[in-house]
């Protein structure tokens, strides 16, 4: 049975993981934090279903430490940090604070990183600059090559998401969070662990055909699925999430980026890019809070097509599930919670459940 | 029978035709250029075809023949352009030109334009960028409503195109021009023209569902077509458009985008937004270049698919049609030729066919 655990306890337990594994406390702090927003937001497929990852990773050595992230390239709006490798949420969350605070001073900011790690869902750093007046927030990241381009055989790119969030007024933000693939990986991980189907054009098998055996799944399709529906598309916005993170921010791309686990434990050369733009640069403030609160308050309200019950705007379930989890707790499916036994287990932990 | 017509002759009718519709001569040719780039490429959608389209506007005076174009905002990465209801084509060539120059000081620039007019393919924008050493160049609009939200019964939002260029060394360039929607409303009017079945996903009836028939057909569905293969996804890339070309800009969103034949002749309100990136203020060129040679190199050499020829980059097709239509003329489809035939005899030009 799934049982359900407060925030904050898993907060503190993930922290003391990563502190145990060899993190700084303020490193493990900012990673624990970020690990489980995903799991706050509903994207049960990259939070703590993941911690033996990240463990396995910091185990082995295959993460620096005690990394000398620095920006090696900068101009007023733009910057290109070196993560040396370091933990990938707090060096991502490093670049996105300094990317906000540009923007705060040039009104945008354009910041790469290069050689550094799994970052967790990317909509935490677009989010990011909702905490500041009118700013507007997007990350991309790079990462394992899965997705097929279209008539080819083999995975080139990653699921290379890109995440934006933009403020309103009186309605709640618009925030986006989304693989350029059709799905994330983490949704056949989800449906393996539920033992459920999966819709036909998510994943391809090793052969390199459509398959509705999660089991069978190997590679992932772009956004679009199928060349008829316009998966050229997706390959192409993949591509574009590859250029900004890999060749802009001078790392390796998609097909180079190593770090999952059936791969050598060495540095994964992951790359990420984000974007702040203040919006009283262009106009003002109020006016653009007005118009984005007309605009998604018409989306809200619009008439549902026939048999559907509503229509949303993209972080509105998000925010629904958040409102839950931070009342209810975080559900942890048993199999997540044999690996996090087994992780207590080994830290010598009391795990929170 | 559909005629070859040489792009040289088709520009000189345009510039002609543009000339005696009242606009400048500086503008009259740009347009021309524009607007058959779109030809060249083999965006049929987007070309020649329209012409009378843009002539009708031109006419009934919903256009603003001498515009006062200027900047309304402006930081050193950033502007915000007024178009004061000129021609889309022209305005959005002098703010793409702009914004390349800015980022040449700058490394970056972002600029919005409002108050513009529908501006044609947006990649002739982006590759704009592909003229300067090292540069990459971004492309966005927004346009009337066409494109139903996930669940929704009524159009709200535009295609929304995104374009981007990104330059290589010795391969050809990355260029992509593709609406977030599956598929642009163009397609359906090719589809029209040569009385040929939609595939099921592009395309809803009046009744909000999807139809095989291209008469049928009055609204787009998002990138991912169905729901269950995250159609959700189009829709937040067509917002994150909307967001940059719309609020962000200072004008109106999709919804309230005008211009269409059958709609009232004002002005349309259509918003873009524009991006150039100087590569090297993130890193060295020449390092920039060899990886951008890397990865579209191996793309461009990966094993197909059972049964597919080859794997394409984007802008490959493109860069192919226009070598052959470059020496072989623009294929104009009977039913286009009888409207430039109308619009020829009415301004008392000779079409060059």
């Amino acid at each position: 049975m799934t049982v359900r655990v407060p925030v904050e306890e898993l907060q503190r337990f993930v922290t003391a993981v990563f502190t145990r594994a060899g993190l700084s406390e303020e490193d493990a702090a900012i990673s624990a934090e970020i690990l489980l927003a995903a799991d706050v937001r509903g994207f049960d497929s990259h939070g703590i279903a993941r911690l033996d990852y990240y463990v396995h990773r910091l185990e082995a050595g295959a993460i620096n430490l005690r990394p000398n992230f620095r920006a090696v390239a900068e101009t007023p709006a733009t910057v290109a940090f070196d993560a040396d490798n370091g933990m990938g949420f707090s060096s991502a969350y490093r670049a996105m604070r300094r990317c906000i605070e540009k923007a705060k001073e040039a009104g945008f900011c354009l910041a790469t990183v290069r050689r550094s790690n799994h970052y967790g869902i990317a909509g935490y750093y677009a989010t990011m600059a909702l905490e500041e007046p009118g700013m507007i927030g997007v990350s991309m990241t790079n990462a394992t090559p899965l997705v097929v381009p279209p008539f080819a055989r083999d995975a080139f790119l990653s699921t290379a998401p890109i995440a934006f969030a933009v403020p309103a007024g009186k309605e709640r933000p618009l925030v986006f969070d989304g693989a350029t693939s059709t799905v994330a990986w983490g949704k056949i991980e989800i449906a393996r662990r539920n033992r459920q189907p999966i819709p036909l054009g998510w994943a391809l098998d090793v052969e390199g055909k459509p398959t509705t055996d999660p089991f069978a799944a190997r590679y992932l399709t772009p956004l679009g699925a199928f060349p008829e529906l316009r998966s050229h598309k997706g390959y192409a916005l993949a591509l574009l999430v590859e250029v900004l993170c890999g060749q802009l921010a001078g790392g390796v791309w998609a097909k180079y980026v190593g770090g999952s686990r059936s791969q050598t434990l060495g540095p994964s050369g992951t790359g990420h890019a984000f974007m702040a733009i203040r919006v009283d640069v262009f106009r003002p403030l109020e006016e653009f809070l007005a118009d984005m609160d007309d605009m998604l308050g018409e989306l809200r309200r619009a008439r549902p097509a026939e048999g559907a019950e509503r229509v949303l705007v993209p972080g509105d379930l998000e925010y629904e599930t958040e409102l839950d989890r931070r009342a209810n707790g975080i559900p942890v499916h048993p199999e997540v919670l044999a690996k996090l036994q087994e992780i207590a287990a080994r830290y010598e932990l009391s795990l929170p459940v």
